[in-house]
């Protein structure tokens, strides 16, 4: 039974729970308009404290072809913070309007603080560099749906592993499903954190392997998962610029991909993956974004419990 | 018959409408789906130029709560502040497309001239720091539900009393109804205007009282109506430093307050209320908040016609 | 057919086409509540990467009144500027949202580099200086409408001839239609381009008058179009102090013109139109707007393919 909880942390939910959520997913993709009025009558409130057009259209695409209403903020306004309220006041007026709240926030753990005062479902829709977890739902319901499985899988993940939190979570993620590999493909400068791989994949017996080139690997993966190497982060512009064109996949280093290779990217994408490679069948990061809504969908309907 | 009424000043209505409202609202909270498709092919414009988040979010679930829907703006953006349209013009257009406005502007008066060329009912979300009628409102419906009478209570205002708009209004509504006193607490230089205490409590004969400290008259009153002291206001820094403390309300004072005694406040609070009241029986105002919204519902459909 | 058609230049659809959209749209006015469901389960994404409140809110309320939903924003927000997504990433995105997109965009040809990606109708709201084709749908409706006709007309257009792209769609627009003629009314700066004098009046054998004062040939108009001489465009402040009010149309004026003249503007107004003549019969820009949202409707439902 989802219905009452709140979603902060991708991990928040057991294997069982995700299961639940993909196999209504699944249902509504099969045929939308049977589940087109389930959320009648009810809100969702989105609290975007900063803004993130692509997720919060996701959930508001979600609710209203759910059947339900959508209110809320796109970004914090000198109002609300010049009155200083608290992020646990903030949810309990909110949830005088709304059935269930969706909330961005720049600071990491906002999200949960209104969770624990909250009456209606909260989910967290990104708080900082931390979580966001309808990201990794999003991901794992596109493979479920592609590959048919989620166990059994080499995942390449490429660009910058140290900071990137998607990928963070799709590693804890997929690590709790059966015989997954991991190849980590990043400058030496952005590997993944030590504790991922020590508390993680280590600790799980999960076999992995880090690498520098996209070119070495790419034709042992059946996913590849690009991410965004961020100018913003962390280099000397220097170090960004040679950097940069280590980590973009064109349609030359597609040829030696396997045939069913599904190529991700949690969007959006500046130059990380050529155009030229958009026409490729195997490109499905925009499939992903659509999934996203679908995902969401299902989640809105199980933490109300309004699933048939 | 309030259909097509606009409502700009908070004594716009006499005190027979007024409760025809509130019975409205009595109504809507006893049976909320029997009133959610009233407003169905309505549409409400929340014309918000300056943002206002709460006040805007409680008109917006008002409506979607009804069966209508919402446009509008959240705040004044470069663009047509710099075309420079006057508010008539605004609303002209406006009522092309919608059927009831809720407009919130910082300068008074200016929702009261959109009425003035409005075919369509105009509802003031706030002007400046004039006034606010959905509050008072708000704030009545809220002590007709709780104390089941808006007559014979002891009302004690804390806080700013000489710049909150929200209290001046109180003040003069409940001054409407019999046998009601004020306890009017505040810092000396943050007293009740003159023209309150001449125009509306000497003029009809209401029972009040000025105090500084909350802790000498807490024990007397059935309601205390709590608000913010604004920084920005008014004091140099050292006063606000040295006032501000003197006017939160905590758990030890609240042990001399009647066992039915209610806390209200407009919200946001920042620090005059402790948030260890907030567990407290007699704390009400998120209930006050959720009244809000059903006042706003009532209001919405009356104005409109849609009631049954 | 224009189910699936995007519409990004004004000149997109032929006569036929518009008739066609004309027709339904007076359908339409003539019994708005047979309609108010067409778009039931539909959604269109409003993109303004530049604020255009009443545009915006045009479209919405168009959406909303035939029984759609809607989703987007209004302002470009500095998070997804600065990563730096393209137009056609956006689209494809949005394209997993929505149904129908309407892209507002300060650059030039951004809405159709968008329909080139789309899967979805795309509607330019106006890009740029460059093109706003439902303003256009709009001039012409309303004319429709109150006129009777799009043909054999004396049409004046006043004010900023040079940089008003909505005048030049309209020139263009109402060349198509037989023995319109045109009278051009402008200061010298601010004169028609060559391009539209030699390419679309000349080139179509349609007569035309350029003229500097407006009332001299009040008297003979059967439509004047109004526009704003925007100061922000070209002028030194003291040129603009002086030609500003040559262009004003105030009652003394109106006594000249026709009896069935008709007034139209593309709103806002500052003060080219004197608020006095807002009472007189022959003032129809308000109506206009209106008009304009019935076209929106007209136009979303025949892209969509929903109307009957």
């Amino acid at each position: 039974m989802l219905k009452g909880k709140h979603l902060i942390d991708p991990m928040d939910f057991t294997v069982e729970e995700l299961d639940e959520i993909f196999e209504f997913a699944e249902r509504i993709i099969q045929n939308p308009s049977e589940y087109s009025h389930i959320c009648e009558g009810k809100l969702l409130a989105t609290l975007f404290y900063e803004p993130s057009t692509r997720t919060r259209l996701s959930f508001e695409a979600a609710m209203l072809r759910l059947g339900g209403k959508v209110l809320g903020f796109s970004q914090a306004n000198s109002s609300s913070a010049a009155k200083g309220e608290s992020v646990a006041d903030t949810i309990r007026t909110v949830e005088c309007y709304a059935d269930i709240a969706a909330m961005r926030h720049p600071k990491e753990g906002a999200p949960k603080i209104a969770s624990m005062y909250a009456s209606i479902p909260v989910i967290n829709a990104g708080d900082g560099g931390h979580q966001h977890p309808t990201q990794t739902l999003t991901d794992l319901l596109t493979i479920r749906n592609l590959k048919k499985q989620l166990s059994n899988l080499t995942i390449g993940v490429c660009g910058d592993l140290k900071f990137g939190r998607t990928v963070h979570s799709l590693i804890k993620a997929m690590s709790r499903y059966e015989d997954n590999k991991f190849i980590l493909i990043s400058p030496n400068e952005l590997k993944i954190p030590e504790y991922i791989k020590k508390e993680v994949l280590e600790k799980n017996n999960i076999e992995f392997l880090e690498v520098e080139k996209l070119e070495d690997v790419i034709d042992k993966l059946d996913i590849l998962y690009m991410t965004r190497v961020q100018r913003e982060r962390f280099f000397n512009e220097e170090d960004y610029v040679r950097l940069r064109d280590s980590y973009i996949l064109d349609k030359k280093k597609m040829e030696n991909a396997k045939k069913d290779m599904i190529v991700l990217h949690p969007l959006p994408r500046v130059n990380e993956i050529s155009i030229e490679v958009d026409k490729d069948e195997r490109a499905c990061y925009f499939k992903q974004a659509k999934y996203g809504m679908f995902v969401r969908m299902a989640l809105i309907a199980k933490l109300l419990g309004v699933d048939k």
